[in-house]
């Protein structure tokens, strides 16, 4: 299964913080039923790759409608044919060894 | 309009040379009828939301139907509300006021 | 204190797995003495700036040295000047919220 | 040689709007004497690693310097030690055939 990283950056807010819109991003993977992870730097999600894009596409656009006038929203896809992947097992596989 | 960055890699191939998996990227994009850039690193595309986040999809998707076992897809998105923007605008603001 | 989010992929190695990768880039930031976290797409680390700079140069170099023949790495940094700021910090603002 | 693409995003200005802040990285790659072009997303440079570093971290310390109180920087580095690289023969590999 393809592991989607992202991260949205609203531009010409009065403020530089945005943990609001990061807030609002991980609201939009709860409501389509994916499972995801926020770290310092972006949000981790699970699914396939129509989910990814189709979350990643609304978390994008509910920036937009959430009075941002400018959104920036970078998004990385890792995607295998030959292994399985998941977060926790991605993660683990470097966690375990340096431990 | 919004503009897409996007750079395709994909991981475990024969050769560190993946030339051929950007070519075949750029002619998604010219299969949907979107005008893009190629640049040393990336490629940049316009189009609306759903227009860039489709061929996305089928730039990753045809990467990995092409043969490669793994496939890391790295989009950004630049979408602004307040301002029409294209690609030759967008570069020649900088271009424009340093040459 | 600024946070950086690095992510190294070696391109042209006979398999699609980097974990070794991974794990000799934190091993670097653990020699260096700077704190990192790793999840499922990258690794964070805390440091000021020429820290950081300094780690993310000898993490895409080890990789080289470490006969990869083409390495592409990803960086990165956010910076504020108006707020401290530190890895738990940031995704507790997030995850406090939502839980 | 490296090639780096560097992308630079004021948070919390007033405007949308942050090409000022990329002519201003563009001047500290300009004064550092590399070679570099801009396109609607990015800028592209070319040097060795030491350089790329070097200037990214000016650029970055730059935009903090110029008033913004928080500063995002996107860095990617593709290195290859099997075939020497620059921006035009790279571009020009996928644009060659396209044509």
């Amino acid at each position: 299964m393809p592991i989607m990283e992202i991260s949205i950056i609203p531009v010409g807010g009065e403020t530089p913080s945005f943990s609001q819109a990061v807030k609002e991003a991980c609201q939009v993977a709860q409501n389509q039923g994916l499972k995801y992870q926020v770290n310092a730097m972006s949000t981790v999600v699970e699914g396939n790759l129509d989910q990814l894009m189709s979350v990643a596409s609304n978390i994008h656009r509910t920036s937009l409608q959430n009075g941002n006038n400018r959104v920036i929203t970078h998004i990385t896809i890792d995607d295998r044919q030959d292994q399985e992947m998941d977060m926790e097992t991605q993660a683990a596989k470097i966690n375990g060894d340096l431990s």
